[in-house]
Protein backbone atom coordinates (compact mmCIF):
# COMPACT_ATOMS: atom_id res chain seq x y z
CA UNK A 1 0.00 0.00 0.00
CA UNK A 2 1.52 3.64 -1.05
CA UNK A 3 1.10 6.27 0.90
CA UNK A 4 3.39 8.70 -1.09
CA UNK A 5 0.62 9.64 -2.59
CA UNK A 6 -0.70 11.87 0.71
CA UNK A 7 -0.06 15.61 1.16
CA UNK A 8 3.22 15.84 2.98
CA UNK A 9 1.18 18.66 5.47
CA UNK A 10 -1.32 15.96 6.54
CA UNK A 11 0.05 14.81 9.78
CA UNK A 12 0.56 11.04 10.39
CA UNK A 13 -1.19 9.87 13.58
CA UNK A 14 -0.52 6.32 15.44
CA UNK A 15 -3.86 5.36 13.79
CA UNK A 16 -3.61 6.38 11.01
CA UNK A 17 -0.84 3.84 10.41
CA UNK A 18 -0.65 0.14 9.48
CA UNK A 19 1.83 -2.62 9.28
CA UNK A 20 3.37 -2.61 5.34
CA UNK A 21 2.25 0.85 4.71
CA UNK A 22 5.40 2.31 2.69
CA UNK A 23 6.65 5.84 2.14
CA UNK A 24 8.43 6.96 -0.70
CA UNK A 25 10.94 10.44 -0.42
CA UNK A 26 12.14 12.82 -3.12
CA UNK A 27 15.51 12.20 -4.30
CA UNK A 28 18.72 14.02 -3.03
CA UNK A 29 21.61 14.25 -5.23
CA UNK A 30 24.95 13.73 -3.93
CA UNK A 31 28.16 15.29 -5.71
CA UNK A 32 31.99 14.83 -4.59
CA UNK A 33 32.24 18.53 -2.89
CA UNK A 34 29.37 17.58 -0.10
CA UNK A 35 31.23 13.99 0.71
CA UNK A 36 34.15 15.97 1.07
CA UNK A 37 32.59 18.46 3.21
CA UNK A 38 30.63 16.11 5.59
CA UNK A 39 33.83 14.10 5.82
CA UNK A 40 36.20 17.29 7.05
CA UNK A 41 33.92 17.89 9.77
CA UNK A 42 32.58 14.72 10.65
CA UNK A 43 34.72 11.52 9.14
CA UNK A 44 38.27 12.78 8.10
CA UNK A 45 39.42 9.73 6.65
CA UNK A 46 41.66 9.81 3.15
CA UNK A 47 38.38 7.79 1.21
CA UNK A 48 35.86 10.25 2.70
CA UNK A 49 38.26 13.27 1.70
CA UNK A 50 40.00 12.50 -1.93
CA UNK A 51 39.72 10.51 -4.87
CA UNK A 52 43.37 10.19 -5.14
CA UNK A 53 44.23 9.15 -1.75
CA UNK A 54 40.71 6.88 -1.62
CA UNK A 55 42.25 4.70 -4.73
CA UNK A 56 44.46 2.71 -2.41
CA UNK A 57 42.02 2.11 0.14
CA UNK A 58 39.33 -0.49 0.87
CA UNK A 59 36.69 1.47 -0.72
CA UNK A 60 38.87 1.76 -4.06
CA UNK A 61 37.50 5.43 -4.97
CA UNK A 62 35.77 8.36 -3.29
CA UNK A 63 32.93 7.15 -0.79
CA UNK A 64 30.68 8.93 1.38
CA UNK A 65 31.00 8.30 5.01
CA UNK A 66 28.07 5.94 6.52
CA UNK A 67 26.75 8.90 9.06
CA UNK A 68 26.69 11.19 5.92
CA UNK A 69 24.41 8.30 4.11
CA UNK A 70 22.27 8.34 7.77
CA UNK A 71 21.91 12.08 7.77
CA UNK A 72 20.87 12.49 4.47
CA UNK A 73 18.31 9.46 4.79
CA UNK A 74 17.05 11.60 7.98
CA UNK A 75 16.19 14.45 5.51
CA UNK A 76 14.35 12.75 3.09
CA UNK A 77 12.23 11.26 6.29
CA UNK A 78 11.78 14.16 7.82
CA UNK A 79 10.01 15.03 3.99
CA UNK A 80 8.54 12.23 3.31
CA UNK A 81 7.05 11.07 6.84
CA UNK A 82 5.19 13.60 8.60
CA UNK A 83 4.79 12.10 11.97
CA UNK A 84 2.29 14.16 14.00
CA UNK A 85 5.04 15.56 16.70
CA UNK A 86 7.69 14.76 14.56
CA UNK A 87 10.02 12.03 13.34
CA UNK A 88 11.47 11.15 17.00
CA UNK A 89 14.18 7.98 16.96
CA UNK A 90 14.31 6.31 20.20
CA UNK A 91 17.46 4.02 18.28
CA UNK A 92 18.36 2.78 15.26
CA UNK A 93 20.00 -0.40 13.95
CA UNK A 94 21.93 1.21 10.73
CA UNK A 95 23.83 -1.11 8.00
CA UNK A 96 25.57 0.14 4.78
CA UNK A 97 25.60 -2.80 1.95
CA UNK A 98 27.39 -0.87 -0.47
CA UNK A 99 29.22 2.67 -0.47
CA UNK A 100 27.33 6.08 -1.51
CA UNK A 101 29.09 7.37 -4.08
CA UNK A 102 29.75 11.00 -6.35
CA UNK A 103 26.60 11.68 -7.97
CA UNK A 104 24.59 8.94 -6.57
CA UNK A 105 21.08 10.63 -6.16
CA UNK A 106 19.35 8.57 -3.46
CA UNK A 107 15.95 8.19 -2.18
CA UNK A 108 14.30 6.73 0.86
CA UNK A 109 11.73 3.98 1.12
CA UNK A 110 10.23 3.49 4.54
CA UNK A 111 7.76 0.42 5.25
CA UNK A 112 6.12 0.36 8.69
CA UNK A 113 7.09 -2.77 10.16
CA UNK A 114 4.89 -3.03 13.84
CA UNK A 115 2.79 -0.61 15.45
CA UNK A 116 3.55 -1.27 19.29
CA UNK A 117 0.79 1.09 21.89
CA UNK A 118 2.16 2.23 24.85
CA UNK A 119 0.75 0.15 28.01
CA UNK A 120 1.42 3.10 30.28
CA UNK A 121 0.76 6.48 28.28
CA UNK A 122 -2.71 6.56 26.17
CA UNK A 123 -1.54 8.79 24.00
CA UNK A 124 1.27 7.42 22.07
CA UNK A 125 3.12 4.41 21.06
CA UNK A 126 6.74 3.34 19.09
CA UNK A 127 6.42 2.13 15.78
CA UNK A 128 9.02 0.35 13.94
CA UNK A 129 9.87 1.89 10.38
CA UNK A 130 12.62 0.05 8.08
CA UNK A 131 14.11 2.51 5.55
CA UNK A 132 16.13 1.51 2.15
CA UNK A 133 18.19 4.36 1.23
CA UNK A 134 18.64 3.31 -2.59
CA UNK A 135 20.72 4.89 -5.83
CA UNK A 136 19.80 5.83 -8.77
CA UNK A 137 20.76 2.13 -9.95
CA UNK A 138 18.60 1.02 -7.71
CA UNK A 139 21.46 -0.61 -5.33
CA UNK A 140 20.68 -0.21 -1.43
CA UNK A 141 23.34 1.94 -0.06
CA UNK A 142 22.06 1.91 3.87
CA UNK A 143 18.47 -0.31 5.37
CA UNK A 144 17.78 1.36 8.96
CA UNK A 145 14.99 -0.03 11.20
CA UNK A 146 14.23 2.93 13.85
CA UNK A 147 11.83 2.97 16.82
CA UNK A 148 9.98 6.08 16.59
CA UNK A 149 8.12 8.13 18.57
CA UNK A 150 4.22 8.30 17.62
CA UNK A 151 1.42 10.17 18.79
CA UNK A 152 -2.36 9.65 19.21
CA UNK A 153 -4.73 12.06 18.10
CA UNK A 154 -6.11 13.73 21.00
CA UNK A 155 -9.75 12.77 21.80
CA UNK B 1 42.63 -1.36 30.28
CA UNK B 2 42.59 2.06 28.72
CA UNK B 3 44.33 2.82 25.48
CA UNK B 4 44.00 6.21 26.08
CA UNK B 5 47.72 6.60 26.57
CA UNK B 6 48.62 5.20 23.11
CA UNK B 7 49.88 7.50 20.38
CA UNK B 8 46.95 8.15 17.78
CA UNK B 9 49.63 8.02 15.42
CA UNK B 10 50.36 4.55 15.91
CA UNK B 11 48.19 2.15 13.68
CA UNK B 12 46.08 -0.76 15.74
CA UNK B 13 45.57 -4.46 13.55
CA UNK B 14 43.33 -7.19 14.64
CA UNK B 15 45.92 -8.66 16.27
CA UNK B 16 46.99 -5.83 19.14
CA UNK B 17 43.37 -5.77 20.36
CA UNK B 18 41.43 -7.83 23.01
CA UNK B 19 38.34 -7.81 24.34
CA UNK B 20 37.87 -5.44 26.98
CA UNK B 21 40.23 -2.56 25.58
CA UNK B 22 39.27 0.97 26.18
CA UNK B 23 39.81 4.32 23.86
CA UNK B 24 39.05 7.41 25.03
CA UNK B 25 38.59 10.18 23.12
CA UNK B 26 39.49 14.02 23.17
CA UNK B 27 36.36 16.50 23.65
CA UNK B 28 33.89 17.92 21.43
CA UNK B 29 32.24 21.39 22.67
CA UNK B 30 29.06 21.42 20.72
CA UNK B 31 26.70 24.88 20.86
CA UNK B 32 23.37 25.66 19.26
CA UNK B 33 24.60 26.96 16.49
CA UNK B 34 26.04 23.76 15.34
CA UNK B 35 23.11 22.48 16.30
CA UNK B 36 21.07 24.75 14.35
CA UNK B 37 23.23 24.43 11.29
CA UNK B 38 23.11 20.53 11.11
CA UNK B 39 19.71 20.57 11.67
CA UNK B 40 19.14 23.06 8.74
CA UNK B 41 20.71 20.42 6.82
CA UNK B 42 19.75 16.87 7.85
CA UNK B 43 16.59 16.72 10.05
CA UNK B 44 15.17 20.78 9.66
CA UNK B 45 12.55 19.81 12.85
CA UNK B 46 11.38 22.52 15.19
CA UNK B 47 13.32 21.29 18.43
CA UNK B 48 16.29 20.82 16.45
CA UNK B 49 16.06 24.36 15.13
CA UNK B 50 15.08 26.98 17.55
CA UNK B 51 14.90 27.41 20.98
CA UNK B 52 11.42 29.32 21.19
CA UNK B 53 9.61 26.53 18.69
CA UNK B 54 11.06 23.48 20.41
CA UNK B 55 10.03 24.44 24.14
CA UNK B 56 6.20 22.77 23.55
CA UNK B 57 7.77 19.54 21.72
CA UNK B 58 8.43 16.15 23.26
CA UNK B 59 12.19 17.54 23.95
CA UNK B 60 11.14 20.34 25.87
CA UNK B 61 13.89 22.83 24.63
CA UNK B 62 16.44 22.71 21.52
CA UNK B 63 18.02 19.34 21.11
CA UNK B 64 20.20 17.89 18.90
CA UNK B 65 19.38 15.65 16.00
CA UNK B 66 20.66 12.37 17.25
CA UNK B 67 21.94 11.86 13.63
CA UNK B 68 24.22 15.01 14.78
CA UNK B 69 25.25 12.93 17.70
CA UNK B 70 26.32 10.25 15.45
CA UNK B 71 28.72 12.38 13.53
CA UNK B 72 30.22 13.80 16.10
CA UNK B 73 30.57 10.46 17.70
CA UNK B 74 32.16 9.36 14.44
CA UNK B 75 34.42 11.80 14.79
CA UNK B 76 35.77 11.41 17.61
CA UNK B 77 36.12 7.99 16.96
CA UNK B 78 38.52 8.68 13.85
CA UNK B 79 40.89 10.63 16.11
CA UNK B 80 40.48 8.08 19.19
CA UNK B 81 40.10 4.62 17.62
CA UNK B 82 43.22 4.41 15.19
CA UNK B 83 42.21 1.02 13.40
CA UNK B 84 45.29 0.10 10.10
CA UNK B 85 43.14 1.04 7.26
CA UNK B 86 40.45 3.43 8.86
CA UNK B 87 37.08 3.09 10.70
CA UNK B 88 35.20 1.28 8.38
CA UNK B 89 31.38 0.35 9.80
CA UNK B 90 29.44 -2.59 8.32
CA UNK B 91 26.80 -1.34 10.61
CA UNK B 92 25.89 0.22 13.64
CA UNK B 93 22.84 -0.32 16.20
CA UNK B 94 22.43 3.36 17.89
CA UNK B 95 20.59 4.43 20.59
CA UNK B 96 19.50 8.23 22.23
CA UNK B 97 18.99 7.25 25.91
CA UNK B 98 18.92 11.23 26.55
CA UNK B 99 18.77 14.04 23.92
CA UNK B 100 22.15 16.15 23.25
CA UNK B 101 21.75 19.67 24.28
CA UNK B 102 23.07 23.35 23.59
CA UNK B 103 26.78 23.68 25.25
CA UNK B 104 27.05 20.14 25.84
CA UNK B 105 30.41 18.63 25.78
CA UNK B 106 30.37 15.20 24.55
CA UNK B 107 33.65 12.32 24.18
CA UNK B 108 33.01 8.89 23.43
CA UNK B 109 34.60 5.88 25.08
CA UNK B 110 34.97 3.00 22.81
CA UNK B 111 34.78 -1.20 24.45
CA UNK B 112 36.09 -3.61 22.23
CA UNK B 113 33.57 -5.97 22.77
CA UNK B 114 34.08 -8.85 20.62
CA UNK B 115 36.96 -9.73 17.87
CA UNK B 116 36.05 -12.25 15.01
CA UNK B 117 38.71 -13.33 12.41
CA UNK B 118 37.28 -13.79 8.78
CA UNK B 119 37.34 -17.25 7.94
CA UNK B 120 37.83 -16.54 4.29
CA UNK B 121 40.05 -14.04 4.13
CA UNK B 122 43.41 -14.41 6.10
CA UNK B 123 44.03 -10.17 6.46
CA UNK B 124 40.97 -9.30 8.30
CA UNK B 125 38.47 -9.83 10.53
CA UNK B 126 35.30 -7.77 11.85
CA UNK B 127 35.39 -6.19 15.58
CA UNK B 128 32.71 -5.20 17.87
CA UNK B 129 33.01 -2.35 19.53
CA UNK B 130 30.66 -0.30 21.96
CA UNK B 131 31.08 3.49 21.55
CA UNK B 132 29.33 5.58 24.57
CA UNK B 133 29.12 9.16 23.99
CA UNK B 134 28.78 11.14 27.32
CA UNK B 135 28.35 14.97 28.31
CA UNK B 136 30.29 16.80 30.53
CA UNK B 137 27.78 15.29 33.54
CA UNK B 138 28.93 11.83 32.41
CA UNK B 139 25.16 11.52 31.25
CA UNK B 140 24.78 8.80 28.36
CA UNK B 141 23.66 10.82 25.44
CA UNK B 142 24.12 8.18 23.21
CA UNK B 143 25.53 4.49 22.91
CA UNK B 144 26.45 2.64 19.46
CA UNK B 145 27.46 -1.02 19.01
CA UNK B 146 29.25 -1.26 15.51
CA UNK B 147 30.76 -3.77 13.80
CA UNK B 148 34.10 -2.05 12.05
CA UNK B 149 36.04 -3.94 9.60
CA UNK B 150 39.76 -4.69 10.74
CA UNK B 151 42.99 -5.45 9.13
CA UNK B 152 45.50 -7.95 10.55
CA UNK B 153 49.35 -6.86 9.90
CA UNK B 154 51.26 -8.12 6.60
CA UNK B 155 53.60 -11.14 7.21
Amino acid sequence: MSESSRSQSEAVYLEDLTVGMVFTSSEYPLDAGQIREFAQRFDPQPFHLSEEAAKDTFFAGLAASGWHTAAITMRLLVESLPLAGGVIGAGSEVTWPRATRPDDVLHVVSTIMEITPSRSRSDRGMVTVQSDTVNQHGDLCQRSVARLLTFRRSV
